[in-house]
């Protein structure tokens, strides 16, 4: 697989292959965007069938970064890394740490942080090496990112029912979530707090039955949630939720949840449209976590932080905005939000600033 | 193709696509081995015709400048950048400013300088990016690096003399120069002086006037050189000029010249050293031009650049004594000799040193 060519159609800076002979680690840093400052993204790591599905996936991710950290109005760019083996048998300490020099190396044009395959305990063994780490178990560090996540959520929901219905309280709204093991959890929690009526699913049932005990929540079957009448639709579980097949069974006017890549393909953002269904696009509404770690790399405070999150309500507004004026779905007006954006910075940045070291 | 096989195959430690969208540079940076220090190597820009030709190119290279560096006992590693482009048509501002970020970004690992397709003015504008480059205009620098690899192969072809017939002088000893223009004819002029007698060629008819004339060599045509009676034959010409049709041919006790890559392949060291010829390895006896060039990063002093050029002489003696001890060609000598310098430093830097920054 040639690599340019996929760099440049969709302006990727820097792709870095890293083998290190003494561990044996090989890795790929993907720096996308920088135009907002650097690039922030997760170490996967991963039993990848060859190396260009793990070029592929480090660029595909990567460029998500970007638009995500942008639409969060983050001074951030996108990047991410891959470490290739696998998480149960390959780890050592030797390889995180030959991973932490190659970011060292980059000189903070990549900060990295846990993702699929990682946890804080290798974090913690990367921070040795390097400065540009977050999610680490370090004082200062902005610890479970599941809670800044559900806020976010439940902040981005409120725009969305202001929009639809010209009332932001979701007092006495049904919404119907799918997946309570973590950030579902917390979401439920908001919910409640304010008077929502609950329903909610997941595969496990210790999950379910604490929101039902905690939170007077309705439990429904995993295979039913897509069908029940509510107001609001919050996948928080799976990928790919929303597709040709469950898009017509939902009775929501919202779609409003944590999950990542919602969309099985972006022609499902119009099916939704079409149907009437407000469809709170996922990297939007979930940026809470991110923001919440971004945090850190001012010294983390928690209120602070959360302050930002918060502003995930303006973040979706501005996106229903932008579909609503420009006639376009809300996943495409995210986008043309974030790149946007890039755009007016990119052009600010222009202007001389001295080299320094 | 994939590059994770021969990174491992020959530890090789980075190899960086960059991309920039405003001056749709493409470029690769690969750093072979920094056991010894930052890599060090030129920037080449070429019409390569795909990409995998150029990053095949950029690694072969930057290895090449690993063992270059080690052999020539300089604090530095091997590492080399390509530039995809035609240098006649190809070039702007903007193309050099993109890549001297890049290198910039490297923090230092990589070191860039002059190559093939690049001139001391590209040079020029990089340095308007990053200070991690060599052989620019500016004060300081260390400018023609010829007369310094003249001087180098000089002081390498005397360790041969002494080697082969226990004494140095080249006085009354017959030397065939192949290619005069530059490394050449200032060898030539060392020769001349110590009272050497001078067989040249080159395809331009004036350079061989300037030596015949300057230095009394005698003129023979390109296609005889290499059948000249002569005690020591110096190609400083073409790439390739040893192989098994002109090895036959030849009536010296020495090769030792200026040229990169003299052997077609590493059978023909085999063939020299069958021929009771010894062969000076290209890669140590020429290579005065970049530890001339490496001086820059000191702060250039050429005195003290030409004093360390000067052991080149000690290079190419440590290499024949090597390759009698153990019985191997002086090609592989060579290649043990970089080889174990770098596992020796590679076990003195596993100490602690504070992280800094």
């Amino acid at each position: 697989m040639d690599i340019f060519p996929e760099m440049q159609r969709y302006g990727y800076e820097q792709v870095v292959l890293c083998h290190d002979r003494a561990t044996g680690l090989r890795a790929i840093i993907c720096i996308h965007d920088t135009t907002l400052g650097p690039g922030l993204g997760g170490c996967r790591m991963w039993t990848y069938p060859n190396e260009a599905a793990a070029v592929a996936d480090a660029m595909r991710l990567a460029r998500a970064m970007t638009y995500k950290t942008a639409a969060a109005g983050l001074d951030l760019g996108g990047a991410k890394a891959v470490i290739i083996g696998d998480p149960r048998t390959d780890k050592s300490e030797g390889l995180f740490r030959a991973f932490g020099r190659y970011v060292q190396s980059l000189q903070g044009r990549y900060i990295t942080a846990e993702d699929v395959g990682t946890t804080v305990d290798d974090m913690d063994i990367i921070r040795l090496e390097t400065e540009f780490v977050t999610g680490t178990s370090a004082a200062g560090s902005s610890g479970d990112p599941s809670p800044a996540t559900a806020f976010g959520v439940w902040r981005g929901m409120k725009a969305c029912a202001g929009a639809v219905w010209g009332e932001e309280s979701l007092q006495k709204r049904t919404v119907a979530i799918q997946g309570v093991g973590s950030v579902g959890y917390h979401l439920a929690e908001h919910l409640a707090d304010e008077g929502a009526r609950l329903v909610v699913t997941d595969i496990r049932a210790d999950k379910v039955e604490r929101v039902v005990k905690e939170f007077g929540a309705r439990a429904v079957d995993p295979d039913v949630v897509l069908d029940v009448d509510c107001d609001v639709f919050a996948p928080c579980a799976l990928g790919g939720v929303l597709n040709e097949n469950t898009i017509p069974r939902l009775k929501c006017k919202v779609v409003a949840g944590a999950a990542n890549n919602q969309l099985a393909t972006e022609d499902d953002a119009r099916r939704l449209a079409e149907r009437g269904i407000l469809w709170a696009p996922d990297y939007v509404i979930n940026a809470g976590g991110l923001i919440n770690v971004a945090d850190e790399l001012l010294g983390y405070d928690r209120d602070r932080a959360f302050r930002k999150v918060g502003d995930i309500y303006h973040n979706v507004r501005r996106v229903i905005e932008i579909a609503s004026a420009e006639g376009i779905p809300t996943s495409q007006a995210a986008d043309r939000m974030a790149e946007r954006r890039m755009e007016l910075i990119g052009k600010l940045k222009h202007k001389y600033i001295p080299r320094g070291r």
